[in-house]
């Protein structure tokens, strides 16, 4: 097998082709090739692929205490929110012939912590967290200093790039919609509060909340513990609890969103008929439930993509002055059947307004 | 920063226990830490975790030619089958100091050629593919005789181990299910052949159709050109352009089932009034459509993990005979809705029995 010949190294490319070695180094490194003159670079690259040289991933770590590796970290990968992502953040990779070792931590910091330590035993020589806190003490201290860039959510440490979607602008689209069809009290379903994205989608609930005059008793917002199907059931029932009345709920993400209607519906509040209910992020699916989610569709494969583009920058740059970078992509509204018109109790005689206010919903 | 300090090295935490390099290194190697008496084995990660030693990944593998690393590549990670199984993946490698680097080949065989090439440049020390043809030329040739676990699908190389589904009882559950309820004209809407889950799936169809007596007048099938909706939407039009009768559509996975699903409805055909449709996998969200879907569900984390531990195993024993190992996992039939009992074109007088049939059906 390969191992038992001996293996081509850089020195025999130069043989070949009759210059030195780091000449040969420079051509076939992609990002030094234009110390080369074109000619020479591809003579070089014809010479490599004839004789079968193949880089030595270890010793070009070992000489440039380079991997060209970069960690990424989810808190858990068979979130369908995640894979977009990934595939984002390797194809901007690729692009610049890094790769990514992707592991999870399941919301667990202790996890995370040996998650982070095994990186960079792996000499990774950056990374892409999704799992940041919004005061997080874990990433400075096990990060190294390497380049680190957030994404979906923002550590309130300005050090730290981060690439994530325009949830205030989300959040406020969703209250616009609903009190155009009507709608005036409107609950919130909020995600966990020490993340980022928990804590600004509730912000924005209650920013726009009050300037759209919704819920004008006064906020009626619930808190899940993770964004899942079950805390969505859970929250939904808490809110029915608490007496007040509502006619639709803003839930931080479609798993919540998603719970939430099957726990009404158990208790005979159909969606959309009695209660209208939104998502956030347009996950695979959504659109074929019945009803198919209203909801934000968030760029997931572009928000990868720039956080891997952003990693790649910071480690070309890095020795000069780090430079941090925040990206917001822009979010859209997603109108389906799970929101219509509110229908609240009336007189009889007030049917006929009733049934006009209905048809607005298509 | 740490990279300005002196790195700690193996013979500090020799020197610091007074024992020789090579005992250091034994006793913090999980695979060799057998090797040397617990108490020392203890005191020595003491005075490591003391020094604050980290261990050099480039320099382990330039003196081992292992990288601890082990390439896994898919068609396409935001297809929602494959997160759960890298999950499963990564649990089982991080058991034994494994990590993964994950790659997407978006079933183009020009694209997975150069992962492959990528992967192999970056040393990994084996690899585990979704991605297998059942004659597979690519992987003899770029696998450099690395240990290949193959998953989900195989290869007709019995040289590659593999780890799969009980693809051929999935399927026999699905039609002895329909035939029970009466179904006796079932069509097929078949994944593509050159992959051995779209054969398998479809030899199984027309193996237990005829032992069931199923589409007596002979087969009923349309293959679809890759696992998507869109091409269970095309493949159901293709079935209805047919002319031929059918009750009941086995689709090859949940996706082609929702697409199919969709498509009938939009031509006023039902699921599960006019026509049961199932799927295969049982994928996140099946459970909440309308009608939640009747489908196999497999055991993708276990699979993953299986298939860490198998490549883990092929490279402990490497040197002597490679073993090849072929694990197949069991299935489980879940009925859910978009399945009921047949109602066939009847006498009104009969109606009493139709009412009894359907009712049967849950």
């Amino acid at each position: 097998m390969q191992d038992r010949k001996q293996r081509v190294t850089l020195k025999h490319v130069a043989k070949a082709v009759g210059v030195n070695v780091s000449t040969v180094s420079r051509a076939l490194d992609p990002a030094a090739t234009h110390h080369v003159s074109p000619e020479l670079a591809e003579e070089i690259r014809k010479a490599s692929r004839k004789l079968g040289y193949k880089p030595n991933a270890a010793a070009y770590s070992l000489k440039t205490n380079r991997t060209r590796t970069i960690g990424v970290v989810v808190p858990d990968i068979a979130d369908p929110v995640f894979p977009p992502i990934i595939r984002g953040i390797e194809d901007g990779l690729g692009l610049h012939d890094y790769v990514s070792i992707v592991a999870n931590t399941d919301n667990d910091a202790r996890r995370e912590e040996r998650v982070l330590e095994t990186l960079n035993s792996r000499g990774v020589d950056g990374f892409i967290l999704a799992t940041t806190k919004r005061r997080d003490a874990l990433i400075p201290r096990l990060t190294e200093g390497k380049p680190v860039i957030s994404i979906i959510r923002k550590v309130d440490d300005a050090r730290f790039s981060s690439v994530v979607h325009d949830e205030d602008e989300g959040i406020r689209r969703l209250l616009t919609h609903l009190v155009s069809l009507g709608h005036r009290e409107i609950a919130h379903i909020a995600g966990p509060q020490e993340v980022s994205t928990g804590f600004m989608r509730y912000s924005a609930y209650e920013r726009y909340r009050k300037l759209l005059g919704a819920s004008p008793a006064g906020t009626l917002a619930v808190f899940a513990r993770t964004f899942s199907e079950e805390e969505g059931e859970r929250c939904a029932e808490e809110l029915l609890v608490t007496g007040r009345a509502f006619t639709a709920v803003v839930c931080a993400n479609d798993q919540l969103a998603i719970g939430a209607i099957a726990a009404f519906q158990r208790r005979g509040l159909l969606c959309p008929d009695n209660i209208s209910v939104t998502g956030f992020n347009d996950i695979p699916l959504v659109d074929r439930l019945q009803p198919p989610l209203t909801t934000v569709r968030v760029q997931h494969h572009k928000l990868g993509f720039e956080s891997a583009l952003l990693a790649v920058e910071a480690l070309r740059a890095s020795g000069k002055t780090p430079k941090t970078s925040h990206m917001v992509l822009p979010i859209e509204l997603v109108v389906r059947a799970s929101t219509r018109a509110v229908r609240p109790p009336m007189p009889p005689g007030k049917v006929g307004a009733r049934k006009r206010d209905a048809e607005r919903a298509d």
